[in-house]
């Protein structure tokens, strides 16, 4: 056999990571698949082998030692060793190395995703993202000390397996935290923590939603929450926003024709119009889910952020019936890589959120989680949000003087009562031109096709979101956008 | 009006949190909410007001600033401050206070999970846990160091938004892993980082399992993959586990009656009966996933607990068809707190399974991906790897030793190449009354009733864990174990 070594890939024993004997082994079953050794056929002994291919006999024996182990080569006392006779006989191939790569394509089939990717500014553009606060001050020596703590401290049992609920230090915070300072007075069993709200929404929608069910959902929303819906199956019909939020009238004249499992709506700071949902139709939304037992998915995600006067207290606060899910998040008030979220409801469905989280993907991060809940008890979330909302009251005032400037007859605007973005209409002709003159210009902004339902038809109206540009550059951006009218 | 602070809650402006403004608007919506205030009534002017509640004239003005920004009242120039006309007429309730709690249980039906809870073993129970590593020894704090790094370094960009394929230098570093060590040979785009295993199968479920499909599992096998992808509507096939592990031939049978989607197995150390997977059912699983565009997703949980020889190659590296899905973890060899998973893939699916986590729960945690591609590349994992192998093959020869001396004829084992746990069968009648006898002794383990799917015999067998007990704990448990033999 004196070719055996061409039956192996000379480099087969180079290189870094395992020993030779493991490369040995595995070049001699790179041959048996590859047909060049067939079942049944006699091997080497080690002595001849190691020759061969330049190792020590000692390697040799292992490899081979090893192979049989494994059920690859069978030895017979007196006879020699054997490549096993039960392994498929492959007709021998042409020489091919170990494998090359991932293989470029899978080997079957799946359904392409939903969505369209999301466009992706080029780097150093001006995003006038709403979503993204400005992460400069968020407590991070705070943060790292707490995290360090909580796993020095309570190591063991942080890095284990735990509840899928949340830890509940945090859930006990998040409770407190809720009912001092939001009107919901709930105890740490109705709080369910989650890794940002995008999970609480899907969660929700896994375990309310089957295939068919109908959610009503504000014709201009927040479009990844219809996505978690729809993934569960369940078919969108949508609500028109007005100067009052979402129009209840419309869920009433829905549930005439059929039922309706849920509402998902943002009735603090509409997303993305920025309208707080009015009073009367606040009342009117809880007696009507109630009487048809509608889950209302209130959806609060910047509940700190509001200028005039105190925050609105939530649906959730004036909730006897139990048909309010609040879901809340820390993301705007700490940051969105920090994926802190939180679902308030009654305990019943909390629990029923946990048992599918385990589903999902076990458990959260219990050392983020303690930590997260120092700084609540801290004070120094609040803390960071008393700083911040100064901070983005004054961009917003930056925003709105220097929009006024620029390009004040084309922009109409109202300056809404919270959140962290404006909701500007465009007054002129060819609102797609003017937003691509902006993205030529380097601005990008959210615009009302991309927030809207299908079924229902897009304003000419920019999110323009001002948390995370300083007062320069939003005024730069302000005056890009107005050299971009014609 | 002399009765008006009647109307109120007397304890409504007391206690901590929020200004006595915001209380003081809030019990005013409180008293309208239940009807003590109609719609259009009218109320005291704020001097009247602060009087009546006792509380400066300058909060009773605010609070009514307030509650007319927001809709509750209207003021008429020279008539007064009426309450709103257009809010729903509540008939009057009797005396109501803020909302007492988050109600007990929901004002909507929602379904039941379908899996029971998971039995909880008392605390200061013996629990011999195969899925659960000793955490002493975890590197908390190169972990807490090179997390505080991450942060303190690149903060900004760490705590936003970012691609949900997971932070590119953790990708990198476990292509690098996987191809050094495993014989792999993926790059960064083959790669997806997931919060542990179980979100990796859940994904999988989400992107390639339409309802009907059928999905082969092993007929002994891990149940929260069975959840995952009953989920996504899948119809379970039983495949027997035998001495070479899952059964291919009937793989083979059930493809001759309808197309399989997929095919669910750990074919390193097959759970829970330990066996590894032989060379030469490997070889035909490939060549008919292949034929039959087969998924093979392939749950290499503990790869590194490898005990006689080398570690296995897992079937990916043999799979030039593209037809295999590769699930890791770090969970065992660092710990399941960390959630740290990843999928290895032809890029078209590990694109299409990161766009479906953007509706899922967004992001990881890229502050954590960037701690942990940081240990991966100083070693610091393998070097983890490598202590935690000595001491279970310690504590794994411990137990063998312990169970033979006081149990040795009643339970049977094989002891395994590799793994966390023994797979033992019970030799006696009456296993359940063992195991409760156990449990009454305070020794807990899984036993195959739990991990065989419905339409498959469960043999009398227990999966003993060695990972998470010391010696001594082992020793003691095995003692239990026999005394609770009759």
């Amino acid at each position: 056999m004196s070719d055996w070594p061409l039956l192996f890939d000379p480099h087969a024993l180079d290189g870094p990571g395992e020993t030779k004997q493991a490369r040995l082994a595995a070049a001699i079953v790179q041959a048996v698949r590859a047909g060049r050794l067939r079942p049944g056929a006699r091997l080497l002994g080690s002595r001849r082998l190691a020759e061969a291919m330049g190792v020590h006999r000692n390697t040799a024996l292992a490899a081979l030692r090893a192979l049989e182990a494994e059920g690859w080569i069978t030895t017979r006392p007196g006879a020699g060793t054997f490549v096993a006779a039960d392994l498929p006989d492959v007709a021998a191939q042409p020489f091919a190395g170990p494998r090359a790569g991932t293989p470029a394509a899978p080997g079957f089939d799946f359904p392409a995703a939903p969505e369209a990717p999301p466009a992706e500014p080029p780097p150093g553009a001006l995003v006038l993202a709403g979503g993204v606060p400005d992460l400069r001050s968020v407590p991070v020596v705070a943060l790292t000390r707490a995290w360090r703590r909580a796993l020095t401290v309570a190591g063991g049992t942080l890095l284990s397996y735990g509840p899928p609920h949340g830890h509940p230090a945090l859930r006990a915070a998040l409770a407190q935290m809720v009912t001092r300072l939001r009107g919901l007075t709930a105890g740490p069993d109705d709080v369910l923590v989650t890794r940002g709200s995008q999970q609480a929404l899907d969660l929700l929608a896994r375990v309310l939603v089957r295939p068919g069910d109908v959610v009503a959902v504000e014709a201009l929303g927040y479009p990844p929450a219809w996505s978690a819906f729809e993934r569960a199956g369940a078919r969108l019909v949508p609500l028109p926003v007005d100067g009052e939020g979402a129009d209840v009238d419309a869920l009433e004249a829905a549930l005439a024709t059929g039922p309706v499992r849920a509402i998902y709506l943002t009735p603090h700071h509409q997303f993305p119009t920025m309208v707080p949902l009015s009073p009367a139709r606040r009342l009117r939304l809880l007696a009507l889910a109630a009487r048809h037992r509608v889950a209302v998915i209130e959806d609060d995600y910047d509940h700190e952020f509001h200028h005039v006067g105190r925050p609105l207290h939530p649906l959730a606060s004036a909730d006897d019936a139990g048909v309010v899910v609040y879901v809340g998040t820390l993301s705007k008030v700490l940051a969105p890589g920090l994926r802190a979220g939180f679902v308030v409801a009654p305990r019943p469905l909390i629990d029923r959120l946990a048992a599918e989280r385990r589903v999902v993907d076990r458990q959260g991060d219990r050392a983020l989680e303690a930590a997260l809940a120092e700084l609540l008890e801290d004070g120094e979330v609040q803390r960071h949000a008393r700083r911040m909302r100064r901070v983005y009251g004054a961009r917003r005032a930056a925003l709105v003087e220097a929009l006024r400037a620029h390009a004040g007859d084309a922009l109409g605007f109202d300056v809404p009562p919270g959140g962290l973005a404006l909701w500007a209409r465009f007054e002129r002709d060819d609102f797609p031109g003017w937003v691509r003159r902006c993205r030529d210009r380097g601005v990008w902004f959210q615009t009302a096709p991309e927030l809207c339902r299908p079924d229902a038809t897009p304003p000419p109206c920019a999110r323009l979101g001002f948390a995370s540009l300083d007062e320069d550059a939003l005024r730069e951006a302000a005056r890009r956008m107005g050299a971009a009218l014609l």
